[in-house]
């Protein structure tokens, strides 16, 4: 079989993601997006359309540089409000069998031994279903709200986030050995406590002194993603991730994003193969392509171009407010600007964009490409995305809810399965496994959190 | 119809809660806890059962007081592992319609901002049926896992609190105002900006600025338990708590509890009969007085009496471990011994315990106590206990699970309907309106909260 096509549905908990305005289309159903009955009929979608998993974006800071206001966000929903996806995950496991859940955490935000347990919960909730896409969180919006104050440097950030790691990865992979929950009734002891050790951390950062306090999950450490754009987040991302999720406009700029990242990932002395890599893309697929066209055309009137400017904004850190929108997007890169951010969206050497051209691209589906459609249409230009930049499989975006992702299962999947190139029924086990074969529900050895499998464990 | 009989089942997230070692019983499902199928099934007989609620206790200390190890609580699952009772309650929620979920959360351990989202998040997706436990959390095991060191004192640890549940009401109550969210697709307006209000808190514990990131849920501020004994505690109580938990062995003690926290209640200008008091009760019923006395000699065969007096050492400080068990039991009031505790398990006047009755005492149900008979004997102590004490319900808490709830709900429940002192329906609408009647899904006015719903709010 050719190179299998992954699928992620690329999500947030709010009335509006990466589309702003189409929460007021009469067919959109994101206003209810704080019920359980919209989530539970996502995840049956996405389960039908056998995709990996629903994917999760999270954050916390409110969108103000547009016009240094917060109103624009909150009169537009701009991803606010925004609750906690963690939250969801039980429901959406309830109602399904096979489906992943990829939930959006960051090490800015959350204390690492309580995110501990609160992972370890969901993979035995969910028999080994999660993953988690680490984010370090940037500006200054959210960790004020956190009591943080200012929010540290990029580099620094990078920092704090891998010592995260390495107490988590002692308490997921060290605190507890593999058969120290005997769970023996008749001996009457649940877990030896000569294999349940206690984890010691003196950091610069964070220190910790117990045992973890879940008895080891199917997968133990969660399915990690990460998104790393800079060098420092590369680096990152080699080091830890699993999976690794690009937004970018261009087949440039995200090839070089995977052949620089598999580079590093090999200097890690990981298999650069093994890392698999999702980009971000929006689909309008009808019947035909006159159909899509139309859906299109329809979109397109609801789309709020304000809105897609101050999403703009707050990546990259410009005020866009009041500009000329045929000016060209210029711009001084500093600290405050994003790196991870504006390395994809606009350092694309291929062309230079004007602010309107950036408005009208990232009202559809922020960064990524969009593909409108018939089916075979749609189905060519993803292998051929494929084909053109190594990616492994794609955050699908949507824009109208659930309508875009009942498109894509009902239209594109069947095709995609014609075509040799899509699975036709999950794999068993977990969501490790179902990426990287049976056995696999473990990271494996050559993975840096394997080295916290023994050491630095006391006994009790 | 006279007053009517509150239930909630009083479960933790682990293996084993109040009654340890009876996870051996080979009847028992505890050892299913980490499962979805274990917590719907319960909360399916729950709520065929009209309970008010679930009732999560939590904790992420592990026990070492008794013989100075961690040993017994691992071997023995002594509350231990555990994992986090929020991730369980969408589930919950998607298998019931009218079920509330109580879940215990620390003020200690969790940062305000992150928490006053997750039960935003969970009063959203359950429609309002979710209440918050408000602990403290004593000892410094789970202090120094959460990187924070040693545990603060006791009175400190409520002046922590009182900052804390200000800063709550803030963003629960203070941040979006009655009508901020209009949600108008034609008007182009998800909420008026003017009407979202930015919290500046800069306190001696926390500081923050930012907007609440969750549009006001069914309750807003979720329903308030708390289970203060200390005077400070039951001070504490009075202020904020609309439901409270007693555990204790005795009415006298229980009688004291509720007439003292009443008078306190008063004093803060709220309705003493607006505070409803739940004791801690086991109940082994039959359908008649042998069967139920076959049931608990059964029982009797699978507890584990050092399960229970490790139990007792970490409640009290006091370290049981190789004492002589006909010995009365003495201790030297001090601060490492938690007076919120001790108060209600040994401080009855009434009598004095050896050692060994501590420990059949508590092995079976905790400090509470235990009724033991047919349908009828049980309904009619249930009623002497209210008619003695003057609570309003219980928390009821199992010896096999989910037998123990299945059989209430079988053959306890008709009986006190057939009495008239339980609901045969549950009345609509959110958690707070169960207990209190339609149009009080909102704190009332007289709460401190309320004075939180315009105070210290900007404009964005």
């Amino acid at each position: 079989m050719p190179k299998e096509i992954r699928i992620n549905a690329f999500v947030t908990f709010a009335p509006s993601h990466l589309s702003p305005g189409l929460w007021k289309h009469p067919r959109d159903k994101s206003l209810q997006y704080h019920t359980l009955a919209y989530w539970t009929e996502l995840a049956q979608i996405a389960e039908r359309g056998l995709y990996d998993a629903l994917f999760w974006a999270d954050g916390i800071s409110t969108y103000s540089v547009y016009g240094n206001s917060h109103a624009p966000a909150i009169r537009g929903a701009l991803q606010f409000p925004r609750l906690d996806p963690l939250l969801l995950v039980s429901a959406m496991a309830q109602v399904t069998t096979h489906l992943g859940f990829a939930v959006t955490s960051s090490t800015t935000y959350e204390p690492p031994y309580q995110f501990a347990r609160r992972m370890s919960t969901l993979d035995h909730l969910t028999g080994g279903r999660v993953g988690w896409n680490i984010v370090t969180s940037f500006g200054s919006t959210g960790t004020k709200a956190v009591g943080l104050g200012d929010a540290r440097g990029h580099d620094e950030r990078y920092d704090v986030a891998d010592e995260y790691m390495d107490l988590l990865y002692k308490l997921w992979e060290g605190s507890w050995e593999d058969g120290a929950a005997v769970r023996d009734r008749a001996g009457q002891v649940f877990a030896d406590p000569g294999k349940v050790h206690e984890i010691h951390h003196d950091g610069k950062y964070f220190q910790m002194e117990g045992v973890h306090y879940s008895e080891p999950s199917p997968q133990r450490t969660p399915l990690l993603y990460q998104a790393g754009a800079s060098a420092r987040g590369k680096d990152f991302a080699a080091k830890h991730a699993e999976c690794v999720f690009i937004s970018a406009p261009s087949r440039k700029v995200i090839r070089d994003t995977v052949d620089d990242t598999r580079r590093r990932v090999a200097e890690q002395g990981r298999d650069p193969a093994s890392v698999l890599f999702f980009m971000l893309l929006t689909v309008i697929v009808g019947r035909t392509e006159e159909e899509a066209r139309a859906k299109l055309a329809d979109i397109e009137q609801h789309v709020s171009l304000e809105g897609a400017l101050a999403l703009f904004s707050r990546w990259t850190g410009v005020d866009l407010a009041g500009k000329d929108i045929d000016a060209p997007f210029t711009y001084e890169r500093s600290e405050a600007m994003q790196s991870t951010i504006v390395g994809f969206t606009i350092a694309d050497p291929d062309r230079v964009w004007t602010i309107g051209e950036l408005a009208r691209h990232n009202a559809i589906g922020g960064k990524g490409p969009v593909l409108v459609g018939s089916p075979e249409q749609v189905a060519d230009a993803m292998q051929a995305w494929i084909e053109d930049t190594g990616v492994d499989g794609f955050n699908l975006s949507y824009t109208i809810m659930p309508d875009s992702h009942r498109d894509f299962v009902d239209l594109v999947v069947p095709e995609l399965q014609r075509r040799g190139v899509y699975k036709t029924a999950y794999r068993p086990g977990t969501l490790r496994e179902k990426l990287y074969g049976a056995g696999r529900a473990l990271l494996g050895d050559e993975h840096v959190a394997a080295s916290h499998r023994t050491r630095e464990a006391e006994t009790v």
